[in-house]
């Protein structure tokens, strides 16, 4: 399994992902799954990637391909961000089309789905999840973040914290938390984590991080985060039970 | 959908559980699933039901039913929790071997799980999940809480502050908030929270709560818990980031 997410900022954007890929429980390999394609000063291109690691290395492969070949389109070629996206999707369908009879045929899950985000020299910066299918969705305010892979043990944490408005380098402890909680919650998605911060309007990548297994940081973090939890636990007002009542009655309201 | 959880402590046990049950999301109603079976000084029995809804009211009346009609097989004369459990892995099973042809044909999801928890005269407080086949799973001290039904979203909270240790007040706090977490990211899980608190050698069952939408101390659970979460991000140290690199160089290791 795969747990990666982008967050959109009113200040930039933060990707992430874990590393983990495994097919059963007993073949578990690393995989860097956040990719930069970006041209420093020129355009800032991240890509998260989750589901069959066949398709999403074939994927990532092509798009690198045809940058290095100086093709006529690729993703340095892209005039939008919305361009890039669905460039990515269509990538996408390529590998699909050529691939999908034989995956298929051995009910093989050929899915898979990436995020993409970055800016563009005239517009602002933009996150959007692409399906296996080659569509997308972007993004906006009032929805600032995507996941993609193993997203129900980390959504909780982002709904209650994020809004457009967090500052960058909260957004960024955020995801790095969300992750963190998946992992403690499913051994199917692992270390090391690694993150990507971008400001917005500066057109350089300027922040990464990796977190392997057995770092002092995520050490530190998960002890101060569970201590925080616990007092967050003492603070809460106390609950209010009902009156004890003396039958034993058989709740069937 | 549905949540529910139950806490096994030194001190007791916790069982809590939403009330929204939905065929699709167009057909959204409330039905309780928490009950209490409890005979006051004699046995705690308290359960919890997730899956098909037909599947479990008709489980949930079996067992009503031979209680009320004493007949010499029911939970209320189980001797031990284990027996308890047994006994409402078997009624499942009854309730399956009559309909699941029916269900069959048509493709519907006959599958269901209980939780069971409670203490009989001579043992500690136990708690078992019990599974659709009717076999089951007991809590441990290394492993003290269970749940059943859309659990991902509440399991981080869980994990990161839950032993057998914690007070059962906390406890039964922590249940309240990783119910409200997931029903905070999935609507197919809503209101109104049900909480029985159960404290170990009492036989009897003092503390119960319902929270309904739109509770005050509900909201002020909520707004406490989120400004603890973003009370901790600020105290958390700041992420070490790696040196800027000059080049935006595709990184594919």
């Amino acid at each position: 399994m795969t747990y990666c997410l982008g967050i959109l900022n009113q200040a930039g954007i933060v990707m992430a992902a874990d590393s983990r890929t495994n097919a059963g429980v007993d073949y578990i390999s690393v995989y860097r799954k956040l990719f930069d394609f970006s041209i420093p000063h020129e355009r800032i291109l991240m890509l998260c990637t989750s589901g069959n690691l066949a398709v999403t290395q074939s994927v990532i492969t092509c798009l690198q391909r045809e940058i290095e070949n100086q093709e006529p389109q690729s993703l340095h070629t892209a005039p939008t961000m919305y361009d890039v996206a669905r460039y990515v999707g269509q990538t996408i369908r390529n590998i699909q089309d050529s691939d999908r009879q034989w995956l298929e045929r051995d009910q093989i899950d050929f899915q898979c789905s990436l995020l993409v985000g970055g800016q563009l020299p005239g517009e602002v910066p933009k996150l959007f999840l692409v399906y296996s299918q080659g569509n997308c969705i972007e993004a906006t305010p009032e929805t600032p973040f995507l996941q993609i892979g193993e997203t129900k043990y980390g959504k909780p944490i982002l709904d209650r914290t994020l809004s457009f408005d967090t500052p960058l380098e909260a957004a960024a402890k955020c995801a790095l938390l969300s992750i963190d909680s998946t992992m403690k919650s499913n051994l199917s998605v692992g270390p090391p984590i690694n993150l990507m911060m971008y400001k917005k309007d500066s057109l350089l990548l300027r922040h990464r991080l990796q977190i392997r297994l057995g770092s002092p940081y995520l050490a530190k973090m998960r002890k101060l985060w569970e201590e925080h939890l616990r007092n967050a636990f003492d603070a809460m007002p106390n609950l209010e039970w009902e009156l004890p009542e003396e039958a034993g009655d058989i709740l069937m309201d």
